[in-house]
């Protein structure tokens, strides 16, 4: 959907142009398979408008920064899918499904440390600074698995905590992009840190965005399984609104369906989006998606800089946010 | 062995400094655990011992380089463990066995971070072209590792292959902390790449004479089990070196041990040992350890720094070649 933005087509030449040796293949193989299923490579894109935002002329010298963000995004997708047991990815075999799981732990380890090899190539004199917000997020989004694989186990997950999980997991890396981008075309803090704030707030929208698509999203133009969280009693936003809901016999059907899977119980989906529908939970979803929404706006509408040049960053917002896909 | 060395202990106050957080303890923990199960931290002495070659005063501002090369090699174990599916490591349980393969590719993803994040710490003029070296190592490593696995499935391993495999998989890694260390002390990029040569050489004996000791060590002083690498017919230059020589009835014996288990075969590593004592291997194997060492060697006197600045590290090689443990 994004294919048409010029950050985007300066971005896919110069990661084109990436080479990985042939041996050992079963090293570099996976790396540019993963690559090879390119996503919408958001992440990379919002690097560029960082920097443009403050300088255009310094976006060249961002790439290597984009390219590092795009390794670690799809480093964090090897190594997540394992510890998911995911069979696909894109609509494609994962990499330890496609491989094994020692193909998938090394490669994506061998991964992570492209991404630094990227990131020492950024402009040496914002080389500190660029490395400690890489690491920093690099971490919490370790933090964010973790507390994501916790939580399966969980029976009490509250919204404030699976908020701040998905601000670990998915959202600092998007403010983490923003802000190399900042640093590289020469934003001071404070500036840095709107544009951070930005990225972070609307990657939480964007994930509530995506927790309202699994169950209310169109079958046909969703790019995953609509219902797919369901299936898998993922403790979304959604979830964990209903579970504080429910009351009487809506509570036992809840839990008898939490307790089935699709053999036992082929209408589980179904029967969920009736929950969902009765309990009116699609707003409570949006409330909160708004919410994010609003708050990330409010930080680039802070940002010192000719408003003209904010242009790309909320049409790209305004595209996540209504998304069908 | 080596804790009476002062740079040993300069090394040991710095780490144990290091905190982390509590929460995920799932990710934390398991950090915390396999740096308890402290080895002989051989390779942060090498980074002290690098920056002191070259200027005694710096040995201070090396010693988060030190800890990043102390974390990937840590970092390094914990997925090395998963892959090869080994229950214990240093006598206790391994990560992913005292917790789950989960939890031990994500410490170990976050394990990595932490390292760049001592990177992130070096002299920030430095910081380049450490970043580089390091980066270059951690993606050998990987590769080491890799043909690591693959020559478990194939039959034809070539003592070169084989030579080239353990350059990658741990011989780098000593380089690359002498190296850091050389650059650190200002070392110019002659001197860096002689003790690099130095540490590279010294890391193919190492692992040579591991391989000895594993066939030919003392039970009593060796740390590891004497015949791991029989009972898992690993292709040590040993096995490589036997298996070239064999001829009639050895061979089909040879044949015979590696298709058994000790369950099938109680004999397996004594039967095996009379093998290599009749084909005299060991000298085999000693000789080309001597080999290795010598070029080591060469490479250290050929720095061209004051010779007594070089006796601590004639004396921590030395310690490595005639261990028993």
């Amino acid at each position: 959907m994004f294919q048409n933005l010029v950050h985007a087509k300066i971005f896919q030449s110069y990661i084109e142009q990436s080479q990985f040796p042939t041996a050992p293949s079963n090293l570099y193989d996976p790396i540019r398979y993963i690559l090879s299923l390119s996503g919408k490579r958001i992440r990379p894109m919002l690097v560029s408008m960082g920097t443009a935002l403050f300088d255009e002329k310094q976006v060249e010298a961002s790439l290597p920064a984009s390219t590092a963000i795009e390794y670690f995004h799809n480093f964090s997708l090897i190594h997540d899918d394992i510890m998911d047991k995911a069979p696909l990815r894109r609509g494609k075999q994962t990499v330890h499904q496609k491989w094994n799981d020692s193909v998938a732990i090394l490669s994506g380890d061998a991964l992570l440390v492209k991404a630094y090899e990227e990131l020492a190539k950024c402009p040496a004199d914002k080389m500190v600074p660029l490395l400690q917000l890489f690491n920093r997020t690099a971490l919490a989004v370790c933090e964010g698995q973790q507390y994501d694989m916790d939580f399966e186990i969980r029976p009490d997950v509250s919204e404030d905590e699976y908020i701040e999980m998905i601000r670990l997991k998915t959202s600092v890396l998007l403010g983490c992009a923003l802000q190399m981008g900042a640093i590289i075309g020469g934003a001071g803090k404070d500036e840095q840190e709107l544009l951070y704030d930005f990225g972070v707030n609307l990657g939480i929208a964007f994930q509530l965005q995506d927790d309202l698509l699994d169950v209310y999203g169109d079958p046909n133009t969703f790019g995953k399984q609509v219902g797919g969280d369901i299936l898998s009693n993922k403790k979304t936003i959604l979830f964990i609104q209903l579970q504080k809901k429910l009351q009487g016999n809506d509570l036992q059907l809840f839990e008898h369906l939490l307790a089935c899977d699709v053999q036992q119980e082929p209408d589980k989906v179904a029967k969920m989006q009736t929950l969902y529908a009765k309990y009116d939970i699609q707003n409570i979803g949006l409330a909160l998606k708004e919410e994010f929404t609003a708050l990330a706006y409010d930080r680039l509408r802070a940002i010192s800089v000719e408003e003209s040049k904010k242009d790309q960053l909320f049409s790209l917002a305004d595209a996540l946010m209504h998304r069908q896909q």
